[in-house]
């Protein structure tokens, strides 16, 4: 099942989306909203099953689905918890400035909370107001919980993941540095994120979705451009139930809070920093880590980041090369 | 105008409350919810002043008001970002670990994002699965905001302050320094925080609220002994306004943000670290801040965190001796 919620109200308005994306149907008179379905799943997602399963047959018809009208699937949330699950990502950043990944690292998870408020819609610009805070994305898989209680195993955190997503965590990544260093972790270096067109229920991702892990290719492109081409199930170190059973450690979790897998990063084959898409490689999920192999390779960053009218597009393809979860699809615009 | 949310549901029911607290009664038919009021405030705020105003008048008589009935007036919320407005509170606890105070931390606010998918009633247990990982209140003042323009002026963003209220910050002290030393902030350090029993508009408040700061003494009990007697407007660094426009710089914030003061810390009349209030001091609205003071003044902590059964209460009264916000009275329950 594929829901996504069109513009309207601070909230939006639920749909189901046919699993090809090319129809959906309101799913009002089951839940006005995601979050509403989200608050009482058990009762709602049967109801929803029904309607995906009467579009997908073609009866009813549905309307024709366009990604650009669409808002965030959940355009304000409770909560959103980003962790940074590929090591082999913030490796990569302590090796660019010289300094030791301490071996915790591999062990407990880094997670920090990011501002829920307001996401952007899919196709929504990025409204920058300055061009010198260095604006990134980060191309990332979230996941949709449940109710989660305080002290739940990785096990039961992986039952209690409703749906499946793709984030483009927007990084301001010269405010990062002067933020990190008082100690309390980001804010201002971490503006409103964009959310996949639909989200997904982890039983349509088939054997995709396994071990608390997506696997497949997580395409970026940047100004049309492949840029990065990393497999969002290898490499990383944290499953999502690990992330999720990290964050319930001390308090509950409620029903609609978003995890964020962190930046989506693979070691190149041979076990060194990746190559760039352009030769081959697998390329990066935000311009960050290109910088910093380029940093360890020639001594200095190449790729600029994001300025006025850049484009940013992130997705990922089924087997027919069609995209599960719609596209990211946002360009920066400054001063408006 | 005094509003609160009486037990019920997810967001709670909200209900308007007598200027004394003694009475109150439901506002479901003009918003079911304190965040419905807050999405629609302009429209919404006149009607439920009407019925304060014909509550306080006694027409009609409304219904008793137990405080220890309700959930918190926001029992879930999009976004909680927390302060550390009062320098002085920062500056003990570098001056008892030995660490230099930067002098940017009394020009640049220092601010985490919180959980804020779940808060507690004032008078909701504070569940604790470990003593040892060394549970403190801290007391605060709370805001809660309109919506906010990216890049608001601090006047701008003091007229868009809709609520005012306290909370008592939860925090997990043992927990801190390994959390905070990985870089990214504050998660499992930072449970669940209480609200107090009702917010009040800012016109209630007559002159304790002015520039942006709440004056007055914010009272903290801890096992009915006297703890903390601070004034909540004194030393308080960084106003709320303030504090709205650093979290608005890169981003706005959505119709029901939480922003909250930091611990609320004076300095003694000498200037030095505040001498208990046992001892006719102001005392401190933490339990950190009370040991930090014990170790600079005779080489180690002698209060201990909380402890299973531990009662803590925060509240401020006004010139009749009645509390303004009613009172946050939480006992610690381990293993519960």
């Amino acid at each position: 099942m594929k829901l996504a919620s069109l513009k309207g109200g601070r909230d939006g308005r639920l749909v189901v989306v046919s699993n090809d994306l090319s129809t959906y149907v309101e799913a009002g008179t089951v839940a006005p909203t995601l979050q509403a379905a989200l608050d009482d799943w058990s009762a709602v997602a049967p109801r929803l099953e029904q309607l995906a399963s009467n579009l997908d047959r073609g009866s009813p018809a549905g309307l024709p689905f366009h990604e650009a009208a669409l808002a965030a699937p959940l355009p304000r949330a409770y909560q959103w918890a980003d962790g940074s699950a590929y090591v082999n990502h913030v490796a990569l950043v302590r090796q660019a400035r010289g300094a030791e990944l301490p071996d915790s690292f591999w062990h407990d998870p880094l997670i920090y909370q990011g501002g829920s408020d307001g996401f952007l819609g899919s196709h929504d610009p990025i409204s920058l107001s300055n061009e010198d805070w260095g604006c990134d994305m980060e191309a990332e898989v979230v996941v949709v919980t449940d109710d989660v209680p305080q002290g739940v195993s990785r096990e039961a955190a992986i039952s209690l993941i409703r749906l499946i997503g793709l984030v483009n965590d927007v990084s301001l990544r010269n405010l990062i540095p002067a933020e990190l260093a008082k100690g309390f972790g980001f804010y201002q270096s971490k503006p409103a994120s964009g959310l996949s067109s639909v989200f997904v229920t982890p039983d349509s991702l088939g054997p995709r979705w396994r071990d608390g892990k997506l696997y497949g290719t997580l395409k970026v492109d940047l100004n049309d451009q492949p840029f990065g081409r990393a497999d969002a199930g290898i490499d990383m170190t944290f499953d999502f139930g690990t992330l999720i059973a990290h964050l319930a450690a001390t308090r509950s979790l409620a029903a609609g809070t978003i995890v964020g897998s962190g930046t989506v990063s693979n070691r190149d084959a041979n076990g060194g920093p990746g190559r760039p898409a352009a030769d081959g490689g697998l390329g990066y999920s935000c311009i960050a880590e290109a910088r910093m192999v380029q940093t360890i390779l020639t001594g200095g960053p190449a790729t600029p980041f994001l300025k006025h009218d850049d484009r940013v597009r992130i997705w990922m393809d089924d087997e027919d090369g069609r995209p599960i979860f719609g596209t990211i699809d946002q360009k920066v615009k400054v001063g408006q």
